[in-house]
C-alpha cells in the first residue's frame, strides 16, 4: 500500500496514500485494533455529518467563517450524508471514550477532501481548510459526539422504531377487531380459566404497544435537546454569541426534526441520561414484545400436540431432519431481538451511570447499543408484522372444541350457587372427566334448564 | 401453639387459634418456607384494604352487598392501615405469582376479623361474612393484586421518592446558584480542560435530577391505572355493571390520589408494563444519582493526596484502624442503592417479560422489587441531601491554586494564534514544568499583555 | 426512651440506654434512615461473630492480648452465634461503602457487653476491654468485613445453596430413571417433534442442575479465601507476624470450613470478584432452574386445554374467583426466585466493578444480594422438590394419544425415502387431517407393512 | 441481477443465480430483513465448516456416506475456512432461533459448490450431492448449530481471550514486581489512607486478572462437549451407532482442541448453559478490568489537578479545541468494552432461561453476543496492555510528596498511644493544615525521636 505523511500536534504518522484521513484518524486506527474495523456506526457519521454543516452554516452567519469554507465543508458533509465517502470512516467503537478520534476523522476527512474539490492534492496540508481551526470551529468532541449520537437516536427512534412498532400495533388493533367475537377459553398460571374472545386476548397486546410508543415518544422531548454549543466543558468557550441557537435551528432544517439546543450544556455533556431514558422505553417495548410473541407461538403451537388455537403463516421449511415442520420464526426472531434489546439497557445503564466531572466517556459504547436496539425493534416489528402477525387466523374448531369442554366455566355458578359448591362440581368433573353440567345436576346443585341458562360462554365475555 | 381446624376447597387445615388467617393462608405459609417469613411488602397489604374497602362500597353501591357487610369490611380495612392488624400477613414474596395466596390471606383475615367485631368466635365459620363471597365479591386475586401494586407503588413514588428527589434538587439548584461564580478547572477524561464555575458543575447535577423526575412522572399516567372490574382474565366476569370505573372512584377517594381504571383489563392482568415503565425512570435516576455521588466524593477526596476542592459534612469516624479518617460516607450509601435499583430494574424486566396468556404471574416478584427502589431511592436522597449535599462547600484556596496552574487554558488562545501554536505552548510547559505565560512568551507566540488580557479563566466560564 | 451519653473521636451521642451499641452504631442509625432498620443481613453479624473471636484467639496466641480479654470476647461472639443478641445490630445496608459502620457497632456491643459480663454497667466507659484497641485488634473494617461476607457467603452456599440444589437434582435423576421408558411427543420451537421418553425429557433438566452444581462448587476455593489480616489497605499493618494465617485457621476451626488467608490481601480489599464470580454461578442455577420449571408448568398446563402430559401435585385452591383451579405454584415461586437471582447478579456486577483504589466501597450492597440469591435458591429448590418435583406423575393416556398422532415420526422414514418424500408425507397428512400411515400408502411411497416396520416410536428414543 | 429457480419442500424461489445458497437461505434472506446482513458471525460459519467435514468423516467411517461425497464436502469445507466463500453466508442473526437456516445456508452451499467443483453448473439439481441427505446426514440443525456455536466459542476464548488476558496479566505481575519499594500513599474510600507500594497495588490487578483467568478455565470442560449426535430432540434419531463419539474426535482431530461428545445431548440442545457459565467468568473479567482501567486513568489523573502518581503513555492527541491534552484513552476503551460484556452477560442470561422442552431458540442471539464479549475482552486487553499498560512509570516526585504528607501515617501510632489520642493528632494536623510530627509533639504524646522511629512510611506497607 503507499502512504504519505501527516502531522499532527504530537508528530508525523504515515497514512494511506489514497484516503481522506489524517494522523488522528490513523492514529486511532493503530492504537484501538478492537474487534471488527469501522465499527462506529454509520449513522453517528450522519449525524456529525449533519452537525459539521449546520455548524459551518451558523458560524458564517455569526461572522467567523468565511461563506467559501462554509460551501466547501457543506458539499463534502452532503457527499457523506449521500454515502459517497461510506470508505473513509474506519475507526471502532472501541476508542476513547469522547469520540474525540470520530470527531476527527470527519473533520479531517472533510478538510481533505474540500481541498482536493478546490483543486489541491491530498497531502499538501491545509492550505484551503483546517480540520481543526474551520471544519471543528465553534466545536469539541465534548459537544459534537453528544450532538450525533442524539441526532442518529433520534432520527432512528423516529424513521425506523416508532413506524415499525406502529405497524405492528396497527395490525393487532385490526386482529382485535376482526376477532372480537370469537370466545375462546381463557387461561391464567398457564391453566383453563374463564373465557374471552380471541379480539379481547390480542387487544391487550395492542394496548401493550400503544402504551410503549407513549412511553417512547414521552422521552423525544429529553433526546431532541442537543449539545453543541457546549464546547469543551458545557461553557460554550471559543463560541460566538448566539452560536448554540443558531446551529440546533440549522440541525433541525436539515434534519427535519425538531432538534433545539440542550438547556444545561454540563449535563448534556457530563451525562447522557436521555439515552438511558429512551433506551428504557425501548426495553419496555421489548419486555411486551416478548410477552405477544410468545403467547403467538404458544397459541399456534402444535400442529397436533400443541395449543393449536392459532394458524400463522407457514414461511419456511423448519427443520434440515424432520420433513414437514413448520415453526414460528418470527416469533423467534422478534424475541431474540428483546434479549439484545433488554441486554443492550444494561450496558447502556452501565456507561451511562460512570460519566466522571465534566464528561461521561462511555460515548460510543451507548451510541452503538442505542442504534442496535431501535433498529431491531423497529425492523424486527415490520418482519413480525409482515410475515407473521397480518396472517393470524383462528383454528375454529379447535377454539370451539377447547371453550366447550372446559371446567372454568363454572365460575358463572359462583353469584348463583357459590364458590365452594362451585367448585365442587369442578373438582368432581375434573376426577371423573366427565362434563361440568353431567356433575351439577347429578350432585343436584343446579337443573339442567338453569345451568344451560346460566352456563354461557359467550356471555361470560 | 394452639392450632383451630379452617377449611377450604380442598379440605381441612390446622391454622394458629389466635390468628385471623384462615385455610389457604396456612396452605401458603406450609408450602413456601422461601426466605424470611412475611417477605410480601406492607404496602401491598395496605394496597389491597385499600381496594377491599373501595370495592365493598362499589358493590353495595350496585346492589351486591348489603351495608353491613359493607361496613363490616371497611371497618377491618381501617384497622389494617392503622396498622392494627401487621402481624396477620404471614406469606412471603415467594408464593403463586399472581399473589393469589395473599389475596386469600387478605379475605381471611377481614372475614374472620370482621366476624369477631360482629361477636363471634375466630373458627365458628363464616356466619356473618364469607371471604370469598363477600369479600373477595366482583373480585379476583388476578385483578386484585395488580391494583394493590398500583396503589402501593404509586404511593410510594409519590410520596416517598419524588418528594425525596425534589429535595435534593433543590438542594443542589441553591448551590449551583450559590457557587455561580467560583471558577473552578474543568476536567474531562479525569484530565484538566478549561474552567467553568462550581455552580455550572452542580447545575448539571441539578438538571439530571430534573429531567429524570419529568422522566418519572411521564410514567404516573400509566402506572395511576387499576386493573380492578377485570376479575379472572380481565372480561369483568360476576361484576356488576359500571362496578369497574365505581370501584376505581372509590380507591381515588380513599387514597387521594388519581386513580382511574384500566382501558384495557386484558393488558392490566397479562402485562405490567406501567410497572416496567415507572421503574425504567427509577432506573434513569439512579443513573444519574449514581454520577452525582461519584463526582461528589471525587471532588471531596483527600485531604491531602486528593482532589479537595469541595468540603462535604464529617459525620462519622471514618475508620476503625485510622484514627481522624472521615469518609464520604452518604455518597455511599446513595451508590450503593443505585446498584440495587439498576439490579431490580433488571428482575424487573425479566418478570415482566414473562407473562403468559391471560396473566402474568411474577407480580410479587415485580412489586417487591418496585417498592424497594422506590423507597430507597426517596430515603437515600433525603439522606444524601440531609447529611451531605446541604453541606458542600468550597475549598477556594484548593480551588485557585488548581485552576490558577491549569495548562488548559492555553484553549483561549485557539482563537488567537490558532490551536496548533496553541498546544506547542501547553506541552511545553507541561514538559518543563513551567507555566503557559512563560512558554507562550519565550515561544514568541504572544506578548506578556496579550498574555494576560487573553487568558482569563473568569472569561472562560 | 432513656438515653446515656456516649463517646467517640469526634464527640459525643446520646444512645438508648439500654443498648450494648455505642457512639457509632448510633451516629450510623441517626444518618442512615434508609429503608427499613436493621437491614445488614444476620449471617453478616453472625460471620463477625466468627472473626472477631477468631482474632481474640489469635491475638492472645501472638502475645498481643491477654487471656482475660480473648476469653471475654470469645463468650460475647458465642452469644450472637446462640442469637441472644439480635436485637443490638440496628444497622442497615445503606451506610458506609465499607461497613465500618456494622464492623464498630460489633465492636461496641462485644465491649459494652464484656463489661457488663465482668460486671460493670453499661456506659462506664471502656474499664475492662476496648471497642477499637481490643476487639478490633490486628483489624480494620477493611478487612473484617469481606471477611465477614465470605464467612456468610461460604456457609450459606454450602449450608443452603448447594444442598437445596442436589435435593432436586436427586429427585429429577429418580424420575429420569423412573420414566425411562414413557415415549412421548417431543417438542422444539414449541412445535410436534420427533419422540423421546419422560425420562430422557428430565434427564436433561438434572444434567442442567449437575453442571450448575458443578460450576458453583469450581467457585469455592476463591470465596474461601479470607482478607483478615490485610488491615487498611492489605498490607497487614498494625498486625502481629503470622497473624493472618493463625486468624484463617481459627476461622476454619470455629465455622468447620476450610477457610485460608487470602494469598494477595491487596486484590482482597480492593475488589471482590469472588462475590461475582460465585454470584456467576448462581446466575446459572437460576437460568436452569427456570427453564426446568417452565416446562414442568408448561408440561402439566391443562386440564383439559393444555399440554397435560404430567401431573403435579395439588397443593392449594389455585383461584379466589375460579372454583376448583389447581396452579403450578411451586414453577411460580421459583421462576420468581429465578428472576431475583438474574437481578441480583446485575446489583453484583454493577457494585463489583466501581472499586477505587484500595477499597470497593459496595461491600454491603453485594453481600446482600448474595445472601439473598443463596438463600432463596436453596429455600426454592427444597420447596419445588418437596411440594412439586417429588409428585410428578406421566399422564400415561395423554401422553400415548399425542405420541401416536404426531406427523413428526415420518423422520423415520428420511433414512428409508429421503428428507423430500417423507416431508410430502408429513404435508399431506397436516394438510388432510389424516395419519402418516393413510398418506405414506396413498402417494404409494411405503408400503404398510413397511410402515410399521419403520415407523416406531419406541425405537426412535 | 440475474436469478435462478431452486426448490425445497415448500416450492420454488428465485435466488441470485451466481450464489451457491439454495431456496432455504433465499426464503430466510427475504423473511428476516432485520439489521445489517449478513450479521450471523463468521466464526459460527467456519465451526459449521469444521463439524461438516468432521460428520462426513464420521459418516463415511461408519459406512453411510460413500469416500467420494465425503471428500467432496470436506473440500468445500476446506475452502470456508480458507474464506474463500466468505460472501456465501447472507443470513442474520435475527431468524429462527435454532439457526436451522444458516446450517441450511452452510449445506445449500456445501452441496452447490461440490457440485461445481465435480463439473456441474449451479442450478441443475441435487445430482451428485443433496444438501439435506448428504450434507446434513446424521445431523439436525438442533445438535449442529450448539455445535458450532460452542466450537466457535471454544475457539475464541482459547486462542484470543485466554491469551489477551494473560499478556495483561504477564505485564501487571511484571510491574508489581518492578515498583515493589516505590511507597506511596494508600486510599481508601477515595480518602487518603495508610500507605503501600505501588508494586503491591498493581499486585492486586494482577491476582484479579489471575482469578479471572482460573475462573474462565474452570469453565471450558462444559464448553468443550458437544451436542452433535444428538439430531432433533437429543436422541440421536437417524445417526449411525457411535456416530456421536466419533465425529466428536474428528472435531477434536480438525481444530486441534479438545471436544468431546456432550453426555446428555438433551441438555446440549434445550439449553445453552455452558454459553452461560463461560459468559460469566466473561463478566468476572470485565468487572475486574473495569476497576483495573479506573484506577489506573485515576492515578495518572492530572497532569497539574488530579492524581497523577503514575504516567502512562501519550498516544494521541486528546482534544480537538483543548490543545496539548493527552488522555488515558485505553482506559476508555477498556471500560467501554466492559460495559457491553455486561450488557452481553444480560442478554445471553435472558437467552439461556428460556428455552422451551426439547431446544432453545435463543441460540444465534447467545453466540453473537458470547462471541463479541470473547473477542472484544482479548483484543482490549492486548490493547490496553501495548498501549498503556506497559508504559505505566511512576512519577517519583509526586508520589513522595503525598506519602510525605500524609496524616493516615498517623496510624502506626495506634499500637503505641492508642486510637484516640492517635485520632486527636490527625485531626489536629487536619485543622491546622500541619503536620503530624508537629502536633504529635505539641500535645505531648509523643517525643520528636519516638515519632521518627516510629512513623516510617517505608517500614507500614
Amino acid at each position: 500500500m503507499k502512504y504519505r505523511i501527516e502531522k499532527d500536534t504530537m508528530g508525523e504518522v504515515q497514512v494511506p496514500a489514497d484516503k481522506y484521513w489524517g494522523a488522528q484518524t490513523e492514529r486511532s486506527r493503530n492504537n484501538f485494533k478492537i474487534g471488527p474495523s469501522a465499527s462506529m456506526p454509520q449513522e453517528i457519521i450522519e449525524g456529525f455529518a449533519y452537525l459539521k454543516k449546520a455548524a459551518a452554516y451558523a458560524n458564517h452567519d455569526l461572522g467567523v467563517l468565511p461563506i467559501e469554507k462554509r460551501d466547501a465543508i457543506a458539499a463534502v458533509c452532503d457527499e457523506i450524508l449521500e454515502g459517497k465517502l461510506d470508505d473513509q470512516f474506519p475507526l471502532v467503537i472501541w476508542q476513547t471514550g469522547s469520540g474525540t478520534q470520530s470527531n476527527m476523522n470527519v473533520n479531517e476527512v472533510i478538510a481533505n477532501r474540500a481541498q482536493v474539490l478546490k483543486g489541491f492534492e491530498i497531502g499538501e496540508g491545509e492550505q484551503f481548510i483546517k480540520a481543526n481551526d474551520d471544519v471543528n470551529k465553534s466545536q469539541s468532541s465534548n459537544d459534537t459526539f453528544p450532538t450525533g449520537m442524539h441526532i442518529a437516536a433520534y432520527k432512528m427512534i423516529v424513521e425506523t422504531t416508532i413506524p415499525g412498532v406502529e405497524k405492528l400495533h396497527a395490525t393487532l388493533s385490526a386482529k382485535a377487531k376482526e376477532f372480537k367475537d370469537v370466545v375462546k377459553i381463557g387461561r391464567t398460571h398457564l391453566m383453563d380459566a374463564t373465557p374471552l374472545t380471541l379480539g379481547q386476548e390480542i387487544s391487550g397486546y395492542a394496548a401493550q404497544l400503544a402504551f410503549g410508543l407513549k412511553a417512547l415518544k414521552n422521552t423525544l422531548a429529553h433526546l431532541s435537546e442537543i449539545a453543541l454549543g457546549g464546547t469543551a466543558v458545557g461553557t460554550g468557550l471559543n463560541t460566538p454569541k448566539g452560536y448554540d441557537v443558531k446551529v440546533a435551528e440549522y440541525i433541525a432544517q436539515f434534519t427535519n426534526h425538531p432538534f433545539v439546543t440542550a438547556e444545561n450544556k454540563f449535563e448534556a455533556l457530563a451525562a447522557h441520561d436521555a439515552i438511558v431514558e429512551t433506551h428504557g422505553a425501548l426495553k419496555q417495548l421489548a419486555v411486551s414484545l416478548n410477552k405477544i410473541a410468545n403467547d403467538v407461538r404458544m397459541l399456534a403451537s402444535g400442529p397436533r400436540s400443541g395449543i393449536g388455537e392459532i394458524h400463522i403463516p407457514e414461511n419456511e421449511p423448519g427443520s434440515s431432519i424432520m420433513p414437514g415442520k413448520v415453526n414460528p420464526t418470527q416469533c423467534e426472531a422478534l424475541t431474540m431481538v428483546c434479549a439484545q434489546v433488554i441486554g443492550n439497557d444494561m450496558a447502556i445503564a452501565v456507561g451511562g451511570m460512570q460519566g466522571h466531572y465534566e464528561l461521561n466517556v462511555f460515548k460510543p459504547v451507548m451510541a452503538a447499543n442505542f442504534l442496535q436496539s431501535a433498529r431491531l425493534l423497529g425492523d424486527a416489528c415490520v418482519s413480525f408484522d409482515e410475515h407473521c402477525a397480518q396472517g393470524i387466523e383462528p383454528n375454529y374448531k379447535r377454539i370451539k372444541e377447547l371453550v366447550d369442554n372446559s371446567l372454568m366455566l363454572v365460575t358463572a355458578l359462583n353469584t348463583k350457587i357459590g364458590y365452594y359448591k362451585a367448585a365442587e362440581i369442578a373438582q368432581t368433573a375434573h376426577k371423573n372427566g366427565t362434563t361440568l353440567k353431567d356433575e351439577a345436576v347429578r350432585l343436584g346443585y343446579v337443573t339442567p334448564d338453569d345451568f344451560d341458562a346460566w352456563v354461557k360462554p359467550e356471555e361470560m365475555v
